[in-house]
């Protein structure tokens, strides 16, 4: 039934695109028998891959076709490129296995960025499929990229995505971390991680891998991914020193961001922000820094007594970013990792220079967005939006939650979500899942398809509370499917219809009762919805509304004169 | 481990009373070994119980010092009141075991209800141990519920009870749901989820039975819980009529509360406010009528065409309610069911009627809480409470969730519990649990569990965001806990201390990780908690911290040269 109902379609777009929805079909009224339209939701779940082959390059052509590109050889592969472990072995494990293709970069003097093609006011086939997946305006997604309010993560080296735009305009969005870590998981388990977790709605996903073979896990994880993928070079480029802080340098960073950029890495966390004068402001804190990056950074800016290279060579990071069109994420080296340290002076230091780094990188036409906290009591979670858009002139903002409380691990995609549709509402454009291991351990398949989900109806709440156009007619579809006991509609329209279907099994296991005019709340033998319904027929005709009209104006007595007769 | 160090204390309170607290003693800080002072949390479990017994009827004493109750022989017990099947059957099934008492009301001409002494400036042995509880001065308890902006549920026949108080000045308290259904579960069961509930913290549960054994089932609820309980009287009234709401009449009704009196329910959620010019403005909602007790009575009130029982026996209602101090908790029956109906003219006129009952229950020195939606979107929940406070002169708010979107069935426990730390923030005093099972299914032990906690963190966000005093304390210790890597501490003091720990030890089972330096999330060969703490012991000492602010004020060459001496 589910199947039959809850199906994937492809609507086309211009230039012979297919754009993908999921579609439910619903079953006409019970009564009245008036038809209920097919609800169409965003889709985010891609063609499907063999994990070994990949996906199919199908934005190779829109690139080519601009004639700005050129392949290269490409940067020398390492050993080292896949850690310590690789290097012992002599071998990396599990190469990829797929098609290799030579990487794509600018030709010399040309700009490859989406926000540079927005602002010499070229549409581009990436923006008219963002716009037909949001269903709005082309030129509204062209005029948002152009003036930084918008990002459409698009590496030229990862053709197989499916382009979407994060921004406060569109749907919110929301990003699933994945990723191995040295106690942890093998490069299968993280390919079925983005898998499954786009199969539920994640719109943007990280490799926050740590552990062996990061090089060949991301390789494989870009190749099977529809969906933009972002990183955290540092964490690689540690890998290459290893694991001392204080043994690297801007060349090995450099290194491994083009090792990246060739990948196809879509988007990048930068932990440019955090300032050697900024290290002293965590020192009182409750929890000092959390950000492993922003630690890495702190650790080597200690221990060489200079400013972080991050800093220094920015403008040296947008002329590669705008080569590959990869875009920032600014990371917030100092976010709160307790609510005590929330808003300070050490996080709102950094913000600042965020918004500094933002404008030097638009000056390169590159792509940014700007991350946020983290742990934020529910009365401050507005103030950082407010101040990210207003510093940050309006660039994206992507947060991480923030979680209001500290006192509920295990349950901290809840904690986090509370603050996650908050912040989203008041005009956070991406939201960074948390699952329930948040603290504690590293997200199995079940922590990843939880929070995705819970990020997904945090997304949803915020495009609701916005007005997004639109947004509420899906809630509008299942409200009127409940109260209808159209119980099938209302799984199908669900964010996860197995787990409503399982949940509502548990109690009414039969076929019959998909259909009863009851649930197992109240039972057959009395129903709040039932008698609702009665209500309503009572007044169905014109006659019994006009009067009900007048007699809200006159009173009771009237009514049940007018009534009486009936 | 869990157990030694987090365990149930009993304070010594005024006149000898015991005032209970969940005690959690931590471990020294590592390195420092400084010692960190125990936290004393709020404690909802009671002594615990022998379900055939029931629980010591510790308040006793101090109600009978009053010498304004008598006991009485009591209303006559019938066979329907445990529904039709018993009396097909001819007997009760599972008759109460324990002690039975003769119920008390007041003494001819006398008012025995909190609100009455509180006004008449005595403060009440209830009072002293909700103060003491709250950690907050006795008068600011008497002055809040003097002037109704808080109660304290306490039936004079319900002396198991440990006083506790619902109102916007103290701690944001939790609900818990259960009871059973015409279609589910078991006398044992309901006693059960009593018990789990307010082990994991509901700070009052609501028995909404609606099946077979409805007054026995009660009974062995009340006799054993050490929280106030709550009813909705016509859900048993209905089934005294067979079901058949239009063979409701106010004499059915007034027997059923005055049973439930005697037995000692300490609040009973009438839907007083749905009034018959109210109904025809639910017919063109997306979800008309949700509330099962609007619903009943807006299908007597089109049945009858007459004004409904509850409003105009109000003042009748009063009277009764003052001789066993049971508080009204005044019902929406015309809560929005949907998003959609959030906030519309049915809501609101229905809220300015709960306003003037308010008013009228006052006036016979009877406790009140107003309850609340329902489904609300986000940008539209704030209002929800502005307004009630406003309109009904600061009574205690009590909201089910809201629910800020409609699309996750379950996930509703979620999707509740973002509008539920909103609403809360804004001014609710209470907050009904929603569970996974929200239109779905009858909550079981694990939903409940899973309800409770969802909302005890919710209310907890809210407590910190108001700035409740030393609300957000709990936060801190825990945080510095897990900065210093003290799992045995954080998981203790944990809102799950079960749930965090095997979530810790699916990833890193051996006992020796709970002492390590690190976690499964980065691995032990780099930990930015670890990195943070470095960067801490460089600036411990106070040279260092002058300095670092004198770098913070000049900048970093400064104090490069400076720092480069050490």
């Amino acid at each position: 039934m589910t199947d039959a109902a809850r199906t994937k379609i492809y609507v086309d777009g211009p230039r012979g695109m297919r754009v993908p929805f999921t579609e439910v079909h619903q079953e006409a009224s019970p009564g009245t028998g008036e038809a209920n339209a097919p609800v169409r939701l965003y889709d985010t779940s891609g063609p499907g891959s063999v994990p070994e082959r990949g996906l199919p390059a199908h934005r190779a052509d829109w690139i080519a076709a601009r004639e700005d590109v050129e392949t290269y050889s490409g940067r020398e592969r390492h050993l080292a490129d896949d850690g310590r472990s690789a290097v012992r072995r002599g071998a990396a494990t599990a190469e990829w296995q797929g098609e290799r293709r030579e990487p794509l970069r600018a030709r010399d003097g040309r700009c490859v960025t989406q926000m540079h093609y927005a602002r010499g006011g070229i549409v581009t086939p990436e923006m008219e499929y963002v716009a037909a997946r949001e269903q709005c305006d082309v030129e509204l997604v062209r005029t948002e990229v152009a003036a930084g309010r918008a990002i459409i993560p698009a590496n030229v080296n990862h053709p197989e995505t499916e382009p979407m735009i994060i921004g406060r305009r569109f749907l919110v969005k929301v990003n699933a971390n994945i990723g191995n870590s040295a106690v942890t998981s093998s490069i299968a388990e993280e390919v079925d991680k983005l898998s499954w977790a786009t199969q539920w709605g994640a719109d943007t996903v990280m490799d926050l891998s740590t552990g062996d073979d990061i090089h060949t896990t991301r390789e494989w994880i870009v190749r099977n991914s529809p969906v933009p993928i972002g990183t955290v070079p540092i964490y690689q480029a540690l890998e290459k020193v290893d694991g001392k802080a204080e043994d690297l340098t801007w060349e090995v960073y450099r290194d491994t961001v083009i090792e990246q950029c060739e990948q196809g890495v879509d988007y990048m966390t930068v932990h440019a922000g955090v300032l050697l004068r900024y290290v002293p402001m965590t020192v009182h804190r409750v929890t000092g820094i959390v950000s492993r990056g922003g630690s890495i950074m702190a650790g080597w800016m200690l221990a060489h007594h200079q400013e972080s290279f991050l800093y220094t060579h920015f403008d040296e990071l947008c002329e590669i970013f705008a080569q590959y069109d990869v875009a920032f994420s600014l990371g917030d080296g100092l976010r709160p990792g307790s609510t005590a340290d929330a808003n300070d002076e050490a996080q709102l230091s950094e913000l600042r220079t965020l918004a500094e780094l933002t404008e030097r990188a638009w000056q390169h036409d590159v792509q940014v967005m700007v991350e946020g906290p983290g742990h934020v009591p529910l009365n401050l979670v507005e103030e950082n939006v407010r101040l990210e858009q207003e510093w940050c002139h309006g660039a994206p903002f992507y947060t991480l939650g923030p979680l209001v409380t500290d006192v509920a691990p295990g349950y901290d995609h809840i904690t986090s979500a509370i603050g996650a549709a908050t912040i989203a509402m008041h005009g956070t454009a991406m939201l960074c899942y948390v699952t329930p291991k948040e603290h504690l351990g590293l997200p199995d398949r079940d922590d990843v398809k939880t929070g995705v989900i819970t990020y997904k109806l945090a997304a949803h709440a915020a495009d609701v509370a916005k007005g997004h156009p639109g947004a509420r007619d899906w809630d509008d579809a299942l409200s009127k499917a409940r109260f209808e006991f159209r119980w099938n509609d209302q799984f199908n329209l669900s964010l996860d219809p197995d787990t409503a279907r399982s949940m509502h099994d548990e109690t009414l296991p039969a076929e019959a009762a998909k259909t009863a005019h009851f649930c197992s709340m109240c039972g057959p033998k009395f129903c709040s919805m039932k008698i609702s319904q009665d209500v309503r027929e009572r007044f169905a005709n014109d006659g019994m509304q006009q009067m009900s009209r007048t007699f809200v104006e006159l009173g009771s007595s009237v009514y049940v004169e007018a009534g009486a007769g009936e």
